[in-house]
């Protein structure tokens, strides 16, 4: 039987012999296992991440490592994570069949996940940073969450089920934990982790620090994230967490997966575009040679909002299940509409999470620990802190005046008019 | 090791050798067991209920039968609903000491439990169809709410600790289910199992199965019961879950205990409370000769609400140690100032919650399979058809216009002015 203690992290030369002996991975390889080139890439803040291909194919190899890399040994962070993970894609692979990447091994001891390669997709965010367009993105981004939304809810599953489910995923607390201390705490206060462009952006840091209430919205959002299970979410769907080429999209990273309220996941999609529309002015080595990329984004951001929407809409009026809202209460034609008023109320109230949830996501990327390079390629921090201080300002509104934005053309037009605020900055 | 199969129903000759060979038990009853009596007194739906004497000493015991013993072996229910009764039991214990009954013995394979004997304690509600006033109520009451309620909660504990905490009663979703389908479903459409005062208020059940705005709003309670775990709930807290004398109170029976809305619990026991207070008209003898008692009833109802709301903000400001509002976000005297008022502000959302629920479980006890004794015993069906329509008008009002009850005088003042009414009823 394997035991904690069996843990040990496989570095390159145990990698190729662990993989070696697995018959199903060693043929899709191919060739000598000698021969395999093994790259770790990992870029991300918590594990290692190899590339590993041989004659025939290649395999992506995902490894938790017991502390926060991005941090240190300091931090120890569970290797359970790495379990809930495996959960998670599963589920999403199920519920949004080519949107995640096909998983080919998982070893629960080793904390260790094989999947498939993606070639020659890239992050993003990087996509987005070169201004480059990904038609597919609204189709399928939509698609995943409606999907993997919808039937993890308690429209589409019976309470029991969403019970046992919400049990399954509560042991995954400490990485929930990150989120509430890094996203919904400490860009509020003085924290040793946080950073900002300085000293351009102190003055703003200090009013954040200030603003009474901000710290009110922003602590309803994190009781919120911590007590409304509404549906499995990614816990992560920012743009670093989706690979792209143009004709293809897929969710990757699910480990903050857990039982949270919908619009978290909503919220982190719209914020990231958002987040790319205002750096894009940064980006600029011509005035105004990223307007038809910017254009594209709030275009996307809309179609985002609305493609979600009526995707979940579509499934609850075409595959409701679950214990919620039951169709015996709603029967003929007068139950049937007032049913469909109250999905779109329904609908209303998750927009309404959605701006607020969107709001911390921006705020976090500016004064917490963790960046994102849509800001942080700005080379000229003047420049950076001014794209940075129009998100900032526009997630203010957001967070604060969360129910006076009703629609995302409301959000966009908020955004589209403070492409050429120019904020007074610090220093 | 103990299997389920182990289960058995103990009858009276079994379950007086189950004591004797317990010391703790047989010294505390005394004298030979032989000489015990036993007696069977499960005026429940669910459970065999014993209450067992000996020379020195008496016990309750309750033990979990494997079906609803209300409708019969038809209707089955796991008895792992005995260990999370005894699980919340203990918790409450632990919370509220001195309001819920001593525990001195549990049995999980045998689904059994055996406690304090309370005597002279009587069901609170049969107090009530007496007229009885209880003037430790309020003060007990309240306590064991707001020590039961804020401690389980967000406020309190951890992310970590109340995730886990959730999971730990995920398992108690067949209780759940019993609240899901006789509270939040079937009084509102045709079920086999619904019955009313017929047919006096045949009307008033069609009027109810088609009230659209009803079934919106019943429906967004049972949504909210299903995934808002704010708290440890005892789930069934109406007046028949408590035992009173004028100078104790012990709340009993927590089997639907699960982490849910908390104002369900707070709904509850204002709901009893109210259908309490429109069921006296129909147990006078003399007209007017309990309006001493109809008073009181109103007072407490107005009293529950203030002293809950004043003792659970107390231990919010005096001993908030979880992560939700966290005290480094609301520093100086401002911070002070803004965090009191969101405390007040959640209270006021707790309060439309708790409203929305005290409106389902009186509409529940009208219209669905379990009544109460509070209309039941009103003789005169005619009568109590008078009395139980003037519930119902109150609790239509509570549950499509929730919001628009501010505060409690707000509800009290609108059932005195019901106290009169006369309504159209059938037949």
């Amino acid at each position: 039987m394997a035991q904690a203690g069996d843990y040990r992290i496989l570095h390159e030369a145990d990698l190729r012999d662990y993989l070696a002996g697995i018959p199903d991975l060693k043929a899709l390889l191919g060739g000598e296992p000698a021969a395999w080139s093994i790259t770790e890439v990992g870029d991300g803040n918590l594990n290692l991440v190899f590339i590993v291909k041989g004659a025939r194919g290649g395999v992506a190899v995902k490894q938790a490592l017991p502390y926060v890399r991005l941090v240190g040994e300091s931090w120890p962070l569970p290797l359970s994570r790495a379990h809930y993970e495996y959960l998670a894609l599963s589920k999403q692979a199920q519920l949004a069949p080519g949107l995640v990447p096909a998983l080919l091994h998982h070893n629960e001891t080793l904390a260790l996940t094989v999947m498939e390669l993606l070639e020659p997709h890239i992050i993003m965010r990087r996509g987005l940073v070169a201004a480059a367009h990904y038609p597919r993105f609204v189709d399928d981004i939509t698609t995943f969450m409606a999907r993997t939304l919808f039937f993890t809810s308690d429209l589409a599953l019976t309470a029991a089920e969403k019970k046992e489910a919400i049990a399954a995923f509560a042991g995954n607390h400490a990485l929930c934990k990150i989120t509430e201390d890094l996203i919904f705490t400490d860009p509020y206060r003085i924290a040793e982790q946080n950073r900002w462009t300085a000293p351009y952006l102190d003055g703003l840091a200090a009013a954040l620090r200030d603003d009474m209430e901000l710290h009110v919205a922003i602590s309803r959002l994190k009781l919120k994230f911590m007590a409304s299970p509404e549906a499995l979410l990614h816990g992560d769907l920012h743009t670093g967490s989706i690979m792209v080429t143009v004709s293809e999209t897929r969710v990757i990273d699910p480990e903050f997966a857990f039982y949270g309220p919908m619009g978290f996941d909503v919220g982190a999609v719209l914020a990231n575009l958002l987040m790319a529309y205002f750096a894009s002015a940064g980006h600029e080595s011509v005035p105004g040679e990223r307007r038809a990329f910017e254009a594209w984004v709030l275009e996307t951001v809309e179609q985002v909002w609305g493609g979600f929407t009526g995707k979940f809409l579509d499934l609850w009026r075409s595959q409701a299940s679950g214990d919620a809202y039951p169709a015996s209460l709603f029967a003929g034609e007068r139950g049937a509409m007032r049913l469909e008023a109250e999905r779109q109320a329904y609908m209303q109230r998750l927009f309404t999470d959605t701006v607020g949830f969107a709001a911390a996501k921006t705020i976090r990327r500016i004064f917490g620990l963790a960046h994102n390079i849509d800001f942080e390629l700005i080379e000229d921090p003047k420049r950076r802190a001014v794209s940075e201080a129009r998100a900032v300002r526009l997630a203010r509104g957001l967070m604060v005046e969360a129910a006076a934005f009703r629609t995302i053309a409301d959000v966009t037009g908020a955004a589209r008019k403070l492409r050429d605020w120019m904020p007074e900055l610090s220093g």
